[in-house]
């Protein structure tokens, strides 16, 4: 039986992230777990920095991929809510204590023994690896249904840039219809952050440092207005105008000029990694605005999210490539040469 | 008739900051007006920063204060909910538009053409002087009724300080009994921050600069637990413990270590103007935390709060000086060494 658990994938081998076959095992399915067929897996930035070695603490061979889509091939003997067939998806996480009061309220990722979906480590000591992968193993709390009719292609971006902007929205009364939303950076977390803003029926503004990105914000994704940031006449005039920020940029950039679009009591909510946050009090106290900060989304939310998504049609832009070109993706990443998500199909380069 | 609005005030006349008496004239009770012999006027940070130019727009001469408490000597005739011997303040804004989004929810301290107690531009193109001063004619909507019984001579501070934190911790739900609240910094405002902290029934920790204020923050204010700041060991102690922090502190500091001492999901409310804000996105993002902006607060607010304060015994800690002690009390407001409100005794210096 010891082939059962055989993975294929692809792994990174040392910090100069080329990622290349590499054949391991997944644990057995024990009574709470599914395990799944992946047939997808978008690819984050996180993927790159691990890869790399981006955070100085990448275990290697590292398997990365947490946006992973597939079918439920197995199901343990405790599991109720799955069965083989379904289409499901695992995210950015894939255990945590299921005991704390973060647990308890569905805050799962902030768990302090939250385990990532990979170059983390398990409950039983091993080290995760990801969904660049044929298959992987997940306690059934940590795995959810993707909707009938959902294309399953497209349901993986949810999984991270989906619900890492879709949580503080909602916590933070960004659906609010009529109110006027700023996303700022149009990547892979800022173009979905523009299709939930108007799924919400809101007034979207993309802010973007680059002019290239103005078509696409307005016409594909729907955005009512587009700022370039560079442009001093273009911020004044958006100035006092919008309800809500959504900050997506993980570049360095200064949070002043942000800061002034929002409305008295406007909120900004911060999802990238910038190195530093610098600014001016007075840019907070005197319209009593708000940053707050957000990390992925627990798993009641990610389950909403998904459900959503299906009603409302929110569907992310994927640029589907096979296992191949994984490399030449990473590479293309980290020049934001994307529109807007590559998404691995890897049914068809593993399968 | 030309006496009648004589008034007699102390001001600054350049940027020494010091202040002597000054003989000067308040506008003609208007039929929306009330006009208040002043009792009492509280000695805040901002009187001391434009006495001296700190902001570089100060008006010459000027009369400083904004934490005003008096009694009503004359109302217009159109003004129906004050009569001549109530108990009544003035706080930090004497007019606003009454006619915006922002004003209309009663956020007026927010309004565009909010007007300054002191220092700021009225309606009418003059200069507004501010409570150091024998008597003050205002709107009757940026006047408040003192509670029955409510010492004249505390309620000044409520006014500024008070209502400065009092804001963002309703606004942030920072009521809530049995919740976990640091204060950092133990002036003015954080004394009255530990007071309604205690009032509302929450658990309150003192996190300062300075052992001195160890005795006086337990003992004095109730405060449950004090932290230095400059410990290691007592803030590593105290990490992931808060759900709430107040930041009153208006020197500069890192927010890092403060950030680490909430909860996931905590929020951290800034009424004070460091010269800027500098922390990681690794401080908002992996816990879900929050930085605030506040600024003073509405007029429905600030009668909630009196209210508030009546009912629960919420009194300012203050030293009750003479107007000729006015340039020492504001040396020794630059140097801290107040606890923790200056008042003035304008009924027995000018009176």
């Amino acid at each position: 039986m010891e082939t059962v658990d055989a993975c294929r994938g692809w792994a990174s081998r040392n910090s100069s992230g080329v990622l290349s076959p590499f054949n391991f095992s997944r644990r057995f399915v024990g009574g709470d777990d599914v395990s799944l067929q992946i047939t997808h897996c978008g690819v984050c930035y996180a993927d790159v920095l691990w890869s790399r070695n981006g955070h100085g603490d990448s275990m290697y061979p590292l398997v990365p991929g947490h946006e992973i889509v597939g079918i439920v091939k197995e199901v343990g003997s405790n599991v109720e809510n799955f069965k083989i067939g379904d289409h499901v998806g695992v995210g950015t996480y894939v255990d945590s204590c299921r005991d704390c009061d973060l647990c308890n309220q569905y805050i799962e990722s902030h768990c302090s023994k939250a385990v990532l979906t990979f170059n983390g480590v398990g409950m039983d000591g091993t080290v995760t690896q990801g969904g660049y992968s044929s298959h992987i193993v997940v306690h059934n709390r940590y795995c959810f249904q993707i909707p009938d009719g959902y294309p399953l292609a497209k349901a993986g971006p949810l999984l991270c840039a989906g619900i890492t902007v879709y949580t503080p929205m909602m916590r933070h009364n960004m659906n609010q219809p009529g109110k006027y939303l700023g996303v700022i950076g149009l990547g892979g977390l800022g173009h979905m952050a523009v299709k939930f803003g108007k799924a919400f029926g809101l007034n979207v503004t993309v802010i973007s440092t680059s002019i290239s990105k103005k078509d696409e914000a307005l016409n594909l994704l729907g955005a009512d207005k587009f700022v370039i940031s560079s442009d001093k006449q273009q911020m004044e005039e958006s100035s006092n105008s919008l309800d809500f920020l959504i900050d997506t940029a993980s570049g360095d950039h200064p949070f002043d000029p942000y800061m002034s679009l929002l409305k008295v009591g406007g909120i900004c909510t911060l999802v990238g990694f910038p190195s530093e946050i610098k600014l001016s009090p007075a840019s907070l106290n005197l319209g009593a605005k708000t940053i707050a900060g957000s990390l992925t989304g627990g798993t009641q939310r990610i389950k909403e999210m998904l459900d959503f998504c299906s009603a409302k049609k929110v569907y992310p832009e994927i640029e589907l490539i096979k296992m191949e070109q994984v490399n030449e993706a990473h590479d293309r990443l980290v020049k934001s040469d994307i529109k807007f998500r590559f998404v691995i199909d890897i049914a068809n380069s593993l399968g």
